[in-house]
This record gives structure tokens, C-alpha cells and sequence, in this order.
């Protein structure tokens, strides 16, 4: 099969294996994103007189095509293809001759990679919004619930609290990740393509065009920035995932402990617990140790990255490809967290006099004080004098 | 020595040092913002009407005093303290009596601790950005030598570059973190004052005037967002400051790659430079060395607060004091690695001659495919022509 | 699908997928072992007197079958069997009905699993020595080339070296990984069959006889050191993946540099360098990049099981089950760079005449200071005396 | 100040204070063992005839006064000596003249660092062993507490357990520990005297001399190995005390549980628990909550250092200073929370009649459906039969 790259000589088989690695599986995904960019980018060789008129209405209605047959899972990228680069490129050859070709003027397979992932990254941020306001939305129900609940500090009860108040907390944190996301998206969102492999083209290049089609935000200043940019944005990502998934964590911490019969706060419905293989009488809240364990495979990847990215001087490696593989599955794995989290939020059974029930005396003790010190005590006599009787 | 939370029973001796731990020497660096953060809480208490006029000037003049005698180093945070937040109200206490004791109505050390942070955070970030503001600047200079420069990638020369568009690539990255430090700015800055221990307060508090007195951007709207803010926000500070640091690593790893003989593109003055105790000859770079490995400590303490906020439910936990020294480590070795990488910069050399003779005739193989382009020959094909003959 | 714990309720077609996750998939490499312990377990039922002989032979008879099948390609574990383990169950159960249900007596579905899983890391482990050693003999070859070359410190020249200095370094370090990786095949060696789900059994089980079936070590004093072993157990196998990843960095990054044309030490033939798709006289060592790279991989996996297992008390959690995909991926990862690492040294080209014209004066001044010590002088005068004629 | 690499130029102030960094503090803890390894390496010139044997007793007494002094306080290392190295050959120059600079002959800075270290290194290792023997020690009195006790999985009540069990458990754990230190210590217990820089010597040295006198197990083959060794060796350390650490989590989150008042099995004396500054009734399990969130520490160090490693070329690098921090910060903090949990441990209330009174009818589940297996029915229909009646 042919490569972009193709030499004359042949790279061993074992080694072609080992630099596609799982490459061909992941860009399953990028097909969409590869064919969009570089329909804008035929549309700026149109432009240029690079293609004519006819030229680029038949690659971008191949690429059109394309992007269908993918969407109906007719477009297979194989191992031997080594990326969706290449198997496009290659469809595009086998269909329109030495036009497929052609496209392939100015740029290089790391501006037309980078493209096609910050688009599918850009795509990706979307889609976890649209999950974190559906969660928000499910929170926002759970908070108008009216029932006082303890308030825990150092894992003690401390003062009393509210199913409101908790809630809240969690659709506060929530709309910070809003933010986050959004403050990531306008970031990474700068356009790759006409940075060639990183120090530009030999020939003057119309990035104003494909930046618009693409709707990015901005071009870079220096080609060479674009390629740094990698693994650093791919971080800021994957911080902000692991922030999401950091509150889910801490929600699923709540909840699995606020569930359990000794607090009894709280109850899942029988379609959200599993059972045991030996213990007839088990109800397992695997859902939400699942959804508490993403937590560290995200802010792993994260941590992956970061130990990548180390000690590399300026301009492309090939290590940078390591990154698509935890890119990808944090995406996955937070917004299916989102997701199961909603299910949960949704289908909660709030148990309002166990809640009531467990507000003992002692909760309202720092109250107690202080209606002392509305008497005119000093609060830290007022405290005192509480604790002694207590 | 008195103790905010003091019990008739004691604290074992060695249990107290540990549960100090470094906390009074990383809280020296707290006392002004624990000060300043006091004055307001004051004057929200003056509004309640709970300290008179008199009460309120004689507190603030003399926290006043504790913020000056610091300046001159005459306020020292003893390990027998336990932490700033008692050195400062056993001062008050010795100089204004029961008065001193006042100013713990309507809040509690948790909020406390957490406004005075947040307050040290916001100007740490400050301090940042005009120390990437400064290397900016320094490398605009560079930026604007007139010099051709080899590209790479994968390690392997790749095509023409030069000394502007290469400091070009770092101005960006750094401009990027200042946006980054000033959207973690806007985040964090929140007022925890009147959130308590984490769940309110038994009385009604003015969290308006804290939050205008302290330029908070705003309120929390649970009060259980302020402590389960803790980590989140510290990760996200630290993940700010690991990028910055990341950025200088490149920059040191481009440093120490091309400072080599080998390639003699740039050098170093001798005052930038250590010598060896074996090796007459040597002159070493480990200021850059230093630059390049600080990022594996910041990178490292972002780590360690993720794992330290793994699986913990809401609320505050003691666990929360482990950040304060990442945090305050990481802004400043940030800082100094800045400062180090603006001293580096400003007396870069840069060897023009050697830049020259390193751009050798297969860096343009890519220009001389276009060449062929242009005069009608499709890319794929001019590509393989030019390798044939290379 | 039946499942182990079939409950009369029904878990929701989305909990169910995302509670198996990619089990299903990475399950398919425990198959043989979790018939290996089935066969054992068996064994032991039929010492206990629970299985009859005809009993214990139809099962082994019938467990072998489902290891050759596998063997062949012809066991699937699929996503509506959950596990191998319930895949294997529903397989006895359909040839061999109710006695097929019996195997499970006296077991838990925790320590099935995590004897199949254990088995498994066994055996991984003894695959990776085998690598360790080839490659070991590989650099063996190599440091037996005579030829002088530089030693660097500070990625500066500093005093004369030797391919065999260099190669032998390696050689070390691999040779430590075996001692290593043998410690660690021993700590987990450990049998957890008998250990229920954490808590025994409630009736007397013969952990002896599947011990020495299985070639265990030894058997765990207390039965929640089963459980509590995971995590850590495994955090143990992927430190030590890390440790050997660390190694293959350091050769591969000390190869990316010596293989550049700027110093020439070191060549790799055509076949294992790639192309570029803009640049025609490239020659790029992905390979070596990608071994480089994956250091970050396993290192990452490393942090994420650490990560996991911050604050969970004591007993089995799901959360456990997120291990599984860190492990088996990095046993692949760290098997296969040894193994392309092994193809570069078998492979490398030494330009020895290079790496003497490299050499040059400076690399001596130490010895020429020595010169002067052997005289007489004392070595700190030496030093500055050659110091100043530099 | 004389520095052992003093050239002519001058190193500018600031960029000395960078590169000394916390040396001078953290070196403190290294001057002991400098010592005696110099002692060793002077030993080693006697034998080659460097020194007389009158040079050598004087070398010898002197140095054996530094560790005296040091003992007493009376030995600073100071920020313009920039390393304990430096501080001590100041002194022996002080004291002795030309005869202090010559204990300089045959070692390099790099070698001499090492040595040192690694001496530390083993000592701790030592000192730790001791601390968990101690706790072994106190878990064995918890173990031989006879009480039930419930089992959880799943944080939900799973099986009968009891606190022999769950203590057993830990005793375990920690003897694993024990194994992994030990190991560890042999690992990294390899001379690094007489390796120079990393590229030997330029005149023979008696390597064999140093090893025994200093208790070594071997010498490294190659001297590249020695500082190939750092980061490595370090890492080993910090995977091992990691690991304590991760054991010392999980026996402070089982604490933290089950001395909540809604479990009730074990107390904590007053002495061992710390108030609240806003609500009286407050004893906050401080202690446990800060061991459990010092495995954050450990395990954070450790990421730090392998992000350190990472594509780092052979040879030294300054880069390496960078982990004497994270080592000795990690075997304090390991140390004194393992002497921490021995209080706790030694000072836990078991409360029996909780214990009991929490193993309710639905842990016994699984023994009610063996009891219908040893009446003759498969166990996977028992199963079901209590399942329903539950």
C-alpha cells in the first residue's frame, strides 16, 4: 500500500507494525475531520490557481463521499493503510488519478494531522458541554429537594447542611468546568494548516482561507509554533477532563458512602446495582466505583503526557503520536461518566428522615454558641462554654 | 500557646509537630494576606454591628502593625503557633485583650485559611505574569536578529528556519500563558469569607463587603464550594505554572542542544557557566540544566495534588494542608526559572557564521521540489524526483 | 447471558456496557489461565469430596477443551458475556449442565479473577525476561566493538570513552531489570484461590492443593490480603515495566543523538527509518522516537494505578478492575520495544571513524592534568594549570 | 568561597543562588557520609601510594572530627559553600593546607556525590526497616484482639470478618514492605568510588579497596553506570516508600471509617485528636487524615523523578540534583508517619460490643446458602434460594 512517504526501499514489516501501533484504530475517528480540512484546504489551491474550477468540485465531492461512506461505516481505515492520511489519499488516487495527488500541494502530513485533530478535539469539547448541562440540568432538580442533611468536615459530622446546599455545591463546580472547557476550546483552537512540517512552505501559502473555512480562531504566528503546541494543548485537555472527572469523583465519593445502610442518606434503584457471585444479599454500586476510578485513568493521561512532552527540544517528534490514543479515550471515558452520573443523579432516592434523623444534637453545636454570643458573649467563650457541657 | 481550637485535654508534643508539619515556615509568606483578609472580615463585623467603630480602628491599626512589623521581618510564625492564623490572633489577643479574641466571630479557621490563600495565589500569579511579561520581552529581542537557521524534526535536519521564527515560537507559547494565568486568576478568585468551617454560618454575614473590600470577583453561591474549591483550584494553578515550565523546557532543551560544539549555533557567556572539579576544560550549562529539570518538580507537584484529591467526599479534610507547599514551591521556582531563562536570553550569543554553514544543501530539497512545482510538475512526482537524486 | 451474579432484576442495557467496559476485550488473554485455576480448583473440590472423580475428569476434560479452542481462535469472550469467566461458566453449563454450575462452589468471583489475572503476570513477566536477555546478548555483540568514543557530561565533552564503556552501561542496567523483574514475579506469586471474596469461605478449603496445582509461592496469611494486594501488587509489575522503559529511553534518546548527522557516531540502515511526505531526503528514526516515547506510556500507567489506589479502605472495589487495561498494556508495550531494540543494536551501524576524529583535545585535559599529578604536582594545581592553557 | 571547580571568571550572584538551590540545607544530612567515604577513598590513596600513611591519619582524624562536630551542630554547610563537598574540603584545607586539597585525587565531584548518597540511602532504608518492624510490632497486639468484625466489598457489607483478619492483613502487607526495602537496599548498594565523572579515571584506582571499606556489594562494570544509576536507583526508593505509604493510606481510610460514630468499631483517645476553632463538640482525627494524604507526597516524588529521567541522554546532567530533595523528603515523611501510625495503632480502642452489635443477619448470607450445600445442593441454586428470601 502505498505511504505519503514512500521510499524506494521498504521498511521491515515488524517495524511498519510497530510506528502504525494502534494508529489505524484511532483515526477511525479523524476520517470526518481529515476529509472537512482538506476540503478548505483545496478550496485555498483553488484559489491560488493550484486547481482549477473542475479540479477541486471533484475532490470535494470525493471527499464528500467520503465522509458519508464513514458515517455508514463503508470507510475502513486497515493497518496496511498506517493512518487515515494515507487511506484517504489513496481512495482519493484510486477514484480521480493523479488529481488525489495534487492535493497534497502545500502541506505537509503534520499540518494535515494537526488539523484534523484540533477539529476533532474542537468537536469533542462540544459534545462534553452539551454532557455537563445535562448533568447541571439533573443537579438542579436534586437541589430543589427540600431536606436538611449533616455537613461532614474531617469526616465527622460538623454542622447542619442541606440536600440544597450540596447540591449546589456540585452544580457550582460544574459550571467552573463550563468555563474550563470553553476557555480550552478558544485556546487550541488556532489553524494548523500552512505551517507545513513546521517551518512553513517555499511557497506563500492564502492561511486566511482555510482558517475561515475552518472557522478556527487564528492562524499562528510562527509555523513552529504550531508543532510546539502539541502535547501542550493535548494537556490543557486533558486537565480540563480531569478536572470533570476530579467533581464526578467526588460526587461518586458522596454518594458511596452517603448510600451505604450505616448513613443511609441516600439509595440506588435495583437497575443501577449489581450483584455478587457469592453473596446472595449483595447490591453493588459498581456505577459509581467505575465512574470514581476514571478519575485516575484520565488524570493519568494526563500525567502520560506530561512525562512525553519532557526534555524534547523544538519541532515534531514522533513521539507527539502517542498522545491521540489518551486524547481519545479521555474523551470517551468522561463524557460516558457524564452520562452514567446523570443516570444516577436522575434515579436517585432521596431519603429525607434518614436525613432528618441523623442531624443529631451534636451538629448544632456551633449554633448554640453563637446564640450565646447574640446574648453579648464573646465567641470564643461562648465556644467554650459549649464545649465543656458537651 | 494557645490554639484557635484549644481543648482542656492536650495534644500529645509529637503528634502536634506532626499535624504542624512545615506549616509554620510556608505560612510566614501568609501573614500579610491573613492581615489584609482580617481588616475586611473586621469591617464586615463593624457593618453588623458586632465590633463597634473604636473596636474595628483599634484591630485594624493593629493588624496594620503585624503587616509592617513582617515587612521587616519582626513577625515570625514559631512552630509552638502551629500556624500564622494563631501567631496572629495570640498577638492581637496580647495587645487588645478580649478585643483580639473578637475578630473569630462569624468565621472559622477553614474560610480564614482559605481567603488568606486564595489572596497569596492572586498576587503569586501577578508576580508570574510580570516575569513572563519580562522574557517576552527579551525574546522579541532576539526575535529581530536577521538569521537564517536550520529546522528540525524528528532530530534530523528538516528545512530553512531562522532565529526569528524560532523565537517567534516561544513569544507565542509564553503569550498563550499569560492568558492561561489570567483565566486561572479569574477562576480562583472567589471569596471564601462567610462560608465557615464549609456549611454557613448561624448568623446572617455580609459576604459583600469581604468580597468588594478583597476584590473577589465573586461570592461562592454553596458554601460548600469553598472548601471543596480546594485542590480543584491548586490544580489548576499548578497545571498553569507546569505549562509555563513546560515552554521553558523547551526552550532549555533547544538551549542546551544547540549550545553544543557540535553545533555552536548559540553559546553562553562564561558568567552563565560552572566548571567541573575534574575536568579543566569544561564549561557547563546548568542553569539551563536546572530550567529544564525544574519542570519535572512542578509537573510532579501537579501530580501530587491530583492523587491527593482521589476518592475524598465533600467537605473540608485535613488532607487540604498537603497543597500549600506545592503550591507555594511551584510559583516559585516558576518564578526564578523565568528569571533565570530573561538572564540567559538577555546574554544569548548568537553565532550567525555557524547558523550559516549548518543550513546545508538538503534542508532546501523541499524548495527544490517546489521549484519543479511550479514549473507544472505535480508535487508527488517532483517529491520522488528529488529524493532519486539526493 | 447468564451472569455469575444474576440477579431476578435487570441491569440496564447502558450500566451493563459501561460496567464491562473493555473486560470483554483484554479478558480474551485470560481464557487459558482462568481454565488453568479452574482445573486446580476442581482438583481441590475433588479432594474436599465435592466433585466426584467422573466430576473432576468431565470438567478438566472440558476446561482443556476451552484452552485449545483459544488456542485456535475459537473462544470469544463477547461484550454480552461480561467476562471470561462467565463466558467459561455459560460454556461448561451448555455441555455439561448442572455440573458446570459446581465448579463455582467454594469461590468467589474476586479470587477467580484475580487468580487468572496473577497467572497471567506470571507468565508476562517470564516472556519479558526472555526479551531482557536477548537484548542483552544483543549489546553484548556491540560492546565488543573496540573503539574509542566521548563520553559526555552535561551534554558536553568531558573525558574519552569506549563503545564497550557505553554498550556494557546498558548491559548493567538490563541485567539489574532482571534481578527486578524476578523479585517482583516472586512478591506476587502469591495464591489467592481460597480467599473467597476477600473474607474466606465458609467452609474448610484445601488452599495447599491449588497452591502447588498453580506453583504458587505461597499462600496469603490473611484472606483480605488477597484484595487488598491489588493495585499494589500491580503497581509493583508496571514499576518495574517503567524501570526497563526507562532504560530503552536513555539508549534511544543517547542513539537519536549519536545518529545525527552532526555527530555520526552511530548509523541506522534504510530499513528501519521512515520517510517524510513533504521533505524527499529524509530519513526520520521513528522507531527509535516511538521507544523514546512509550517510556511515557508505561510511566503514565504507573501514575494512573497510584492514582487509583489513593484512599480506598480496605476490601475488593470495582475500581479494581481499572488496572487490568495499564497492565496488559504495558507487559505489550514494554515486550515489543525490547524487541524493536533489539532489532536497532542488531542492526547498528558503529562509524568508527567518526567517533575517533570526535575525540577530540579537550576530551584529554584531564588526563594531561593526571600527567602533571604523576609528576608530582598536587591534582588541584594540575587542574588550574591546564585550566589556563585551554 | 572556593568551589571544588573554581574557575577564573566568576559566576554571577544570582544565577550561584539558582544553581545552589536547597543544597547547602538539604546537604546537611550528607556530611556524615562524605566523610566517611573519604576516609575510604583516602584509604585507597594510601594503598596506591598517593598519601603517606602520616598523610592519611591526618586526612582520617580530621574528617572524623567534621563528623564529630557535625554531631554536635557545630558543622554548617552554608549557602556560599554550595554543597557539603566543597564545605568540607574548605575545611580539611584549613586545617591541613596542601594536604587537603590532594584527598581530591582520583575522584571526580560526580563520583564523591554519589558515594555519599548512596551511604545515606542505606541508611535509611535501615532506619525505615526499624519503623515497620515497630508497627508489625503494635499490628500484632490488634491481631490477637479476638472479636468479629463485618467484611466489606464494594463499601457495602459483604461477609463475617473479624479484627484478627483485618490487622493480619496489614502485618502482611508490611512484610512485604520489609522484602521490597531489602531488596531495594541491595539494588542500589554497588560502589560509585572510582568511577570519576562516569568515564573512569586516567590512572588505575583500587576499587575493591573503597567497596569493602565501605561495605558495597559491587562495583559497577562500567563506569557509565554510575550515574546512569541516578534517577533510576532513586526511583527504586521512591516505588518502595511509596508503597508504605500506599499501606499506611489504606490502614488511615479504614481508620477514618470505622471511627466514625456511624460505624463505631475503634476510637481514638483524646490525646491523639484535634479540635475545631468553630464548633466545640469537634475531635478531628487530624493525624490519620494527614498519614493518609502523605502517600500523595511519596507517590508524587516518585512522578517527579521519572519525569525527571525522562529522555535524558547518558551521562550526568545537573538535572539530577533535583531528586535529592523528593528522596530525603520522602524517607522523613515515610519515617515519621510510620511512627505516627504506631501510636495510633498502640493507642486504638476496640469496641467489641460496636463490632458485634454491626454483624447484622445479611452478612451471614453466604454461610446460609453453604449450609443448604452441605444439605446436597449446588451452590449456585442456594444462591438463589436465599437471594429470594432476602
Amino acid at each position: 500500500m502505498a505511504k505519503l512517504w514512500q521510499t524506494s526501499g521498504n521498511l521491515a514489516k515488524d517495524i511498519e507494525e510497530f510506528t502504525v501501533g494502534e494508529d489505524y484504530l484511532l483515526d477511525q475517528k479523524l476520517v470526518k475531520f481529515d476529509c472537512k480540512a482538506s476540503i478548505a484546504h483545496a478550496k485555498m489551491l483553488l484559489k491560488m490557481g493550484i486547481l482549477s474550477s473542475e479540479e477541486f468540485g471533484s475532490l470535494a465531492k470525493a471527499l464528500s463521499e467520503i465522509i458519508a461512506l464513514e458515517g455508514r461505516g463503508k470507510f475502513t481505515v486497515k493497518q496496511e493503510d498506517e493512518d487515515c492520511h494515507t487511506a484517504i489519499e489513496n481512495h482519493l488516487t484510486k477514484y480521480l488519478g493523479d488529481l488525489g495527488k495534487k492535493i497534497h500541494t502545500a502541506r505537509s502530513r503534520n499540518d494535515q494531522v494537526l488539523a484534523a485533530l484540533r477539529l476533532f478535539e474542537r468537536e469533542q469539547i462540544f459534545a462534553t458541554l452539551q454532557s455537563i448541562l445535562a448533568l447541571i440540568k439533573g443537579l438542579k432538580k436534586t437541589a430543589s429537594v427540600s431536606s436538611i442533611m449533616p455537613g461532614y468536615t474531617h469526616m465527622r459530622k460538623a454542622m447542619p447542611s442541606s440536600v440544597k446546599l450540596w447540591a449546589t455545591a456540585f452544580i457550582e463546580a460544574m459550571e467552573d468546568d463550563v468555563q474550563i472547557m470553553e476557555f480550552s476550546k478558544k485556546i487550541i483552537n488556532k489553524n494548523p494548516l500552512g505551517t507545513g512540517a513546521g517551518y512553513g512552505l517555499p511557497l506563500e501559502v492564502d492561511k486566511e482561507t482555510t482558517r475561515a473555512e475552518l472557522a478556527f480562531g487564528e492562524n499562528f504566528m510562527s509555523p513552529i509554533s504550531a508543532q510546539n503546541s502539541r502535547l501542550k494543548y493535548e494537556s490543557i485537555i486533558l486537565h480540563g477532563l480531569s478536572l470533570i472527572m476530579g467533581d464526578l469523583n467526588k460526587l461518586a465519593s458522596d454518594l458511596l458512602l452517603f448510600t451505604m445502610p450505616e448513613f443511609g442518606f441516600f439509595s440506588l434503584p435495583d437497575e443501577l446495582a449489581t450483584g455478587s457471585s457469592i453473596m446472595p444479599q449483595k447490591k453493588n454500586p459498581d456505577v459509581l466505583e467505575l465512574i470514581r476510578g476514571k478519575y485516575s485513568v484520565v488524570a493519568g493521561f494526563e500525567t502520560q503526557v506530561k512525562i512525553l512532552m519532557a526534555n524534547l527540544p523544538s519541532g515534531y517528534h514522533r513521539d507527539f503520536q502517542l498522545s491521540k490514543g489518551p486524547v481519545m479515550k479521555s474523551f470517551a471515558a468522561t463524557q460516558e461518566c457524564l452520562k452514567m452520573m446523570i443516570r444516577v443523579i436522575n434515579a436517585l432516592i432521596i431519603n429525607k428522615k434518614n436525613l432528618e434523623k441523623s442531624c443529631t444534637s451534636e451538629l448544632f453545636a456551633t449554633q448554640k454558641a453563637y446564640a450565646l454570643v447574640k446574648k453579648g458573649m464573646p465567641f470564643r467563650e461562648a465556644y467554650r462554654k459549649i464545649k465543656e457541657n458537651s
